[in-house]
């Protein structure tokens, strides 16, 4: 029985290293496979793009969902690929489309090798994922997961829509980040579960814990875009802010503030974003109203509620799987990077 | 009976025409109802990519694929929409990594709504045309059509490579568009097959088909590149030697051509290549060394070796679409836009 915090994260370190031992070698054998043939700047290429020292969550949250439902094979961790290939793809073309040089703590791939190559690679991994989802997760599967895919691009578009606008709203933000975190994460835990071969309640609950768990992470993401430590997360602090996107601190400090203080925040985000002072004026005011601790409070609470979308399991044999889904949110919630 | 080409010609009028009332109107009611909720660029952009004026020659070769097999029904020309999705989406990324300002006589989608939106509505036509394939055309056509996607970028990094390359040879530019354009057509008349209900032998001949009239189309289009109206094609003439691609007039003309006008040949591909005297000077070459005229051959041969591969269905009940698609392969020949 596990009870303490630090058994818990024990044991999710204990599975998540387990199982991403057989990702990483699921992933090498598919792509030796498929690369064997093609150009060898391509399997360069991809091999730079998938090898990156990615934390390989959602991976470990399909291979879980799909245990906890009762299945665990190797066929299991080839489909657990496609959920990475996907991330992957997404994350190469969001960087060519926020001119982003760093990821992970080093070049982007479009930093690296260019647009041509940037542009063909997520191709090339966005219908691998696909492949590997219709060929292991059934049509329903596929289904789910091209829905999420849209939906993605939906809230790239959206969030396009809110760049340096102040008057964005929780709703929008909300909208946003289900679009282009929760549905991915929520379809990556129920394909999980439809290979596991669950139930519809059994889906719907795992589909529901992904969500938010998602929505969650997202918001995170969001927090350390403020407040992370650029070698921690290996990325640019501060580069929503000279995007111009408007996330949850800012939204929340901005409803808090009183009309001068929105006033400024206004002239902050519209004005010239690649200034430090600038930047650093935004985030004294974020502070100052709370917003950070308003939207670490949010992100406490959907990790809450996703822990209650497991409810259903209580009684479940596979206890252990459980625990690693729980324990995956609250990492979720403590990450630094 | 038909006879004339006259009477061919007007048979696949025929049969586009009323084909492609029934695509249209597939295409409107899928993206009505999956865009129904998207963000309103998202909708503008999509419907501005997908009703560009496009020849429709993907859908057409799917359905009559599908109806020589033996099959015609609603869900067919939804089947034929995901081609013309992939193909368009493919069109999209191209131009970005092309730098093409124009596409079908207007602006290229990247010119007009620039690169974040470009990217992304390609990824979005590439999850919906998966959708769509792996939805009618089973886990098997879904494995064609994402081999062939997966072939494509292939082609793309090859064709990279080959840039400026005079050296490039025949195989290089065989291997490039077989990635780049046959196994695509190939795969839309095998899935057609497949969806149609075909033998495996049936399934492997309408395959072969759309491989050789695939890659006499990029033969052609290269010709046309070279020797097309700007009006007519819609695109600007002379645009792969200004992106330093070998096609097939320049590498048969190259082997023809006697050391000093190799070195010619070289030095202008190597060169500035923005020259109209440039351009014009690697034209009267290739015209000189019979570079045109042994490329129109080659797109003859192609042709011919297609209509073979069709000889399985000479004693089929369904003629008059064996009819379509050997003038399929005239038109592909005699095309100028």
């Amino acid at each position: 029985m596990i009870s303490t915090e630090q058994e818990y994260r024990e044991n999710l370190k204990k599975h998540a290293a387990a199982a991403n031992i057989r990702v990483e070698s699921a992933i090498h054998a598919d792509l030796s496979r498929v690369l064997n043939e093609c150009d060898p700047l391509l399997q360069e290429i991809i091999n730079y793009a998938v090898f990156s020292g990615g934390k390989r969550i959602r991976p470990l949250l399909a291979i879980i969902c799909s245990r906890l439902c009762g299945r665990d094979d190797d066929d299991l961790y080839r489909l657990a690929a496609a959920f990475e290939y996907l991330h992957v793809a997404s994350l190469i073309h969001d960087d060519i489309i926020d001119h982003a040089q760093q990821r992970r703590g080093r070049k982007s791939l479009v930093a690296k090798y260019g647009f041509p190559s940037a542009i063909l690679t997520g191709d090339w991994l966005l219908s691998r994922s696909m492949r590997l989802v219709g060929e292991l997760g059934g049509q329903l599967g596929l289904t789910v997961f091209c829905q999420a895919t849209e939906s993605m691009v939906d809230g790239e578009f959206l969030q396009l829509r809110c760049v340096a606008n102040p008057e964005a709203t929780e709703e929008d933000y909300f909208r946003i980040i289900k679009c282009k975190t929760g549905n991915l994460i929520a379809s990556t835990c129920e394909i999980g579960a439809i290979y596991g071969g669950a139930s519809d309640d059994e889906r719907e609950a795992l589909s529901l814990f992904g969500d938010k768990i998602g929505t969650a992470f997202q918001v995170v993401d969001d927090l350390l875009d403020y407040k992370g430590n650029a070698q921690e997360t290996g990325k640019a602090v501060g580069n929503d802010f000279v995007e111009g996107k408007i996330t949850l601190p800012f939204i929340r400090a901005y409803a808090q503030a009183d009309a001068s203080n929105q006033a400024l925040l206004q002239q902050l985000i519209t004005g010239d974003r690649q200034s430090r002072q600038s930047y650093q004026q935004t985030h004294n005011l974020i502070t100052t109203h709370e917003g950070f601790a308003s939207a670490e409070k949010t992100a406490q609470a959907l990790i809450e509620d996703a822990k209650k979308a497991l409810h259903l399991f209580h009684q479940h044999s596979d206890q252990e799987s459980l625990t690693v889904l729980q324990a995956l949110g609250q990492y979720i919630l403590q990450r630094k990077k």
